[in-house]
């Protein structure tokens, strides 16, 4: 087991329940031993579901099913289930009869249409799932469900994690009313930018219609989970679902001008940052979070293309693990980037020393000041490409020994 | 220092002489001590020249200069001169200066045109090329002009290395004639496949026109240097440039009709193919030299891009590094590759060993014959991803704690 990151946040956050919530946790042995490997929510009759997804072209069996259930249903769901340790990926027929089977049984014990069961798995890719540990875990994780609390959720968080080293969970009220967003997520490296990248499931008490409650989770997802990269890779199960149970506040959110749809949006990106954000401080042997803020591109979407250029580059990467104020190498990842930036304009930030300005290192430039900012574990770099206006904030880690030793022995 | 790569090999090869070319190197300690940092190459009166370049928005000095003068001069060239320890990217006008002083001084020793002096430099970024280096040492390294034979393409070789820990040389004949083809490279990081990505200087003693020269060339580089790739980064003074005396052969190819010109090429491609490879077995901290084959793409251009993603996978790189058969990485990468790919009848290779067929594990496959594959030090991957007949094949290393380590401590 990895010793938990240096970034973690001291203690798992104190969850608040969410009307309409029931969570359940069960250790059925499909890879781990002694901890519970299978999760489950249950939302109240009527929920409503949103649900966003890799864009991997060779998802997952859940993944799949997900999919075809969000698309074919009516915008509610009863249940989400989710098992660590094996993605059932990968697995051809076999992975989708499991999948189908898991959705069956949940729907069995709890008397609801499977088809509002909703599936993620998350592990090794490519071996089939144990169909005897679900036949016999399920039913007992169904008989464990208790209401949403502090220590189902700590639960819940940790029963989802693979080579994540803590558990991860974020919560906001939603502001002038009384109703909660509360949420869990697993992740710690194959996080890329090509959608949420990894697990989260995320709950609220409001009443929310299904295309608004989509919409809101599609810009906060935009802002948050593909703002994020640990290592460029992208999984074949990310998944991130939000449940609306409407049963602290049942008049329903129909609309985007309704009055509170901007709190409710506003309480949502803050919990899906702040699980983000936790998944880059559990990046595969991280040592620092970083942020990376891109100025003066063409577009919005160039300045983001350049920051993830910066921040998925292994030199600079391995640059920011030594504390090497090396902003070559970000010259470099800009470069490589194909999106306009003029040379002779650049500016460069470490923290808030001043690298370089106009394509040349700055006069008052100190590398010892830059090398102490680089030193602490949140570290900020900002380029200023010269050419327009577009911006973008990334988050990202650095690259270490210890991505190393965990990806090379992860099965073993 | 670094250890030599356990992948280089055994020794620096024999490369014959070519008539008219002269090469020095000279220790004008630019960054390292007691080596030489500084090459020249001279080449007869009347020599053609063709030239790639770094595709990076931030390219260096010399890059800028030698485009220009490619583009404006006639197709003939005099020299190369290359330093090493310092790659004169991003120092603004400082850097053009240098550039071009490099250039009429090295035009002055020799009596040529400064135009005709083609320059690269390799190493740190951002910081000014030291003038009193280069004012002393460029009139020693002219006085150190010599043919070229094996000693002296041995030297050059060292001296235009920066982390390479092997120098690297490559030589053909040209099949029915007198002629050679033979040239020098250095990279070992940062190599990827935008460009040639490093350096290399190539030269021929036939005569061929600048056209039918640029053409080879640039056929060539795509079926070599732009098939490999370390770590995805891009280096921001990749140049490759290729010289031809006509000193042995006379009789100038002037179109791809002349029956020498398939086998100009195909020597041309032995050499760059046998140069790119001896960069990948050069990767900074590689164990495993790697050829990924991907088969039954959408075009030969699908398959590329799907072989790079696997290439430049982390989570890949590092299974090979622990020759751990983990391919469910291998169906990540193909997944966020983004090209067309039938899950269900993708099938995968590793060395000999079919590990998947039909989107599943093959019935037959032994994970412990995998593993021995895994531990040879060349290593083969073969992606089927059953959609069409596109294929392409390109190489790549493992990524391990020396590749850390180097990146870590560069400039220190």
């Amino acid at each position: 087991m990895t010793a938990t990151s240096p970034l973690a946040p001291k203690a798992f956050p104190a969850l608040p329940p969410i009307a309409g919530l029931q969570l359940a946790t069960h250790a059925a042995g499909i890879r781990y031993d002694e901890r519970a490997d299978l999760f489950l929510a249950v939302v109240a009759h009527g929920s409503t579901v949103a649900g966003t997804f890799t864009q991997s072209l060779c998802p997952s069996a859940p993944v799949d099913w997900c999919r075809r259930i969000l698309a074919d249903g009516d915008g509610t769901a009863r249940a989400v289930v989710c098992n660590s340790g094996n993605a059932n990926a990968f697995t051809g027929r076999a992975g989708e009869t499991a999948a189908a089977h898991t959705a069956e049984l949940i729907g069995e014990e709890l008397g609801i249409d499977p088809d509002r069961v909703y599936l993620a798995s998350t592990g090794v890719i490519g071996e089939t799932l144990p169909e005897d540990a679900l036949t016999t875990g399920l039913p007992r994780l169904v008989a464990g469900l208790d209401a949403a609390n502090a220590r189902t959720w700590e639960d819940a968080a940790a029963a989802i994690r693979t080579t994540d080293t803590f558990s991860k969970g974020a919560a906001a009220r939603v502001e002038g009313t009384a109703a909660h967003i509360a949420g869990i997520a697993k992740g710690s490296g194959m996080i890329a930018p090509d959608m949420a990248t990894m697990l989260a499931f995320v709950f609220t008490d409001l009443a929310v219609a299904p295309d608004i409650l989509q919409g809101a989770l599609s810009r906060s997802v935009a802002r948050s989970f593909n703002r994020i990269t640990v290592d460029s890779d992208t999984s074949t199960s990310d998944t991130v679902l939000l449940f609306a149970t409407g049963e602290q506040i049942d008049d329903e959110i129909v609309s985007v001008d309704d009055d509170r749809h901007d709190d409710f949006q506003a309480a949502l990106d803050e919990v899906m940052v702040d699980l983000a954000h936790q998944i880059v401080r559990d990046g595969e042997g991280a040592t620092k979070f970083v942020e990376v803020h891109v100025s003066g591109a063409a577009s919005d979407e160039a300045a983001e293309i350049i920051a993830f250029s910066i921040g998925n580059s292994p030199l600079v990467k391995t640059a920011l693990a030594a504390a090497d104020a090396n902003w070559g190498r970000i010259v470099m990842a800009v470069g490589k980037a194909g999106q306009a930036a003029d040379r002779d304009r650049l500016a460069i930030w470490i923290g808030p020393e001043q690298a370089a300005r106009d394509g040349v290192v700055h006069p008052d430039y100190s590398e010892d000041r830059a090398t102490d900012h680089l030193r602490q574990r949140d570290v900020r770099l900002h380029v200023d490409v010269g050419v327009g206006t577009g911006e973008s904030t990334i988050w990202t880690c650095d690259l270490t020994h210890g991505y190393i030793e965990i990806n090379a022995g992860y099965r073993t």
